[in-house]
């Protein structure tokens, strides 16, 4: 932000309480969602999806599936869940499902910036997010489980109608595929049979090398 | 969509039952949403926002502002609406708030869409979700009237952060803003006067002409 617009934020947030001015300053921060670029394509190819629009279509997807989760979910907390879980990543960045090296520091990186982004909030709020995003990367309860496979369904959806190209580019074969994907069977039964189905089915088209 | 493409959509859905493939048809089309650019430009001024993280954006409002509705709202059933209110846009397009041109038409083109696009979704989710895009569209509800203030606060904030460039291409006065943001005190009467202040804000600045 520069200089002058820092200024006109900060006479903007002089017209709010102390609690409304807090709330705004985080709803204006995580704008920066928007820039956060993942290696993910759109369904038309036309360039890779930043985590804010996926953010939305991962809500989308809980909403519409739910149905499929192994175990009763609270929908609602569900979308909060989804919503929230990649916010640290303005600051800590997007780490690529298949880099294991990315993979080594993401966790130290990414505490770090769940405590400067949700701190921005009123305590109560804080408190609250900062738990239900503890709550989505532990992966324990049957809520934050689906929410994961809602994660890696829907890029794996967009892979196999881009013709698997980011996985040709990265040299991502079907055992690491599947590996990666096995996060689905512990939220839904369902549907990762289905991304099984479609892992062969990639293989068979020749968008996915076979290991 | 290619021909080629199209052909793996089939292919994809033939390895899921009718109502599965049906909600993997409509979650598929929606991607369309991250293509639906608005007038409004993103914080940093980098480019224009789409229609789904601007989706994604109210959501995240909308949990976090629920305590100045001026009545009681459900913000399970807010984020639902703010979710999936623009996804008409898909086929009607974005209409500019300050575009009275363009809205004499909106209505019925936002009907068409609407038809065709929920329609994709297996009945009970056609009906549920068309309800509630017609209870944000009416207007009425303290949840729908709640969500209308967020779509409205929003774009507002962002405008006032990018210097009224916007307000000054459309040679927008503060009388129009005025006009436009009325709505935001149907859900929340204290957002409402935020937003008038800052409207004074504006046009002391020299962002917004007087009128």
């Amino acid at each position: 932000m520069s200089d002058s617009q820092s200024q006109i934020l900060e006479k903007m947030l002089g017209h709010a309480d102390t609690r409304l001015a807090d709330q705004l300053r985080f709803i204006i921060e995580i704008d920066k969602l928007k820039s956060i670029l993942r290696q993910t394509r759109l369904v038309d190819g036309s360039r890779r999806e930043n985590d804010a629009e996926h953010s939305w279509h991962l809500a989308m997807m809980a909403l519409l599936l739910r149905q499929y989760a192994d175990e009763a979910v609270s929908v609602g907390r569900v979308v909060h869940m989804l919503l929230i879980h990649d916010i640290v990543e303005i600051d800590a960045g997007d780490t690529f499902l298949y880099d294991d090296n990315g993979k080594a520091d993401q966790e130290e990186r990414e505490q770090l910036a769940a405590e400067r982004l949700f701190n921005l909030l009123p305590n109560d709020q804080a408190a609250r997010f900062r738990k239900m995003w503890d709550e989505f990367e532990a992966h324990k309860t049957p809520d934050a489980k689906f929410a994961r496979a809602m994660d890696r369904l829907q890029p794996f959806l967009h892979n196999v109608l881009t013709n698997g190209n980011m996985w040709a580019e990265h040299g991502i074969t079907s055992k690491d595929v599947l590996e990666r994907m096995s996060v689905i069977g512990e939220g839904s039964t369902q549907l990762h049979q289905l991304v099984k189905d479609l892992v062969e089915l990639c293989v068979d088209e020749g968008f996915l090398a076979r290991s």
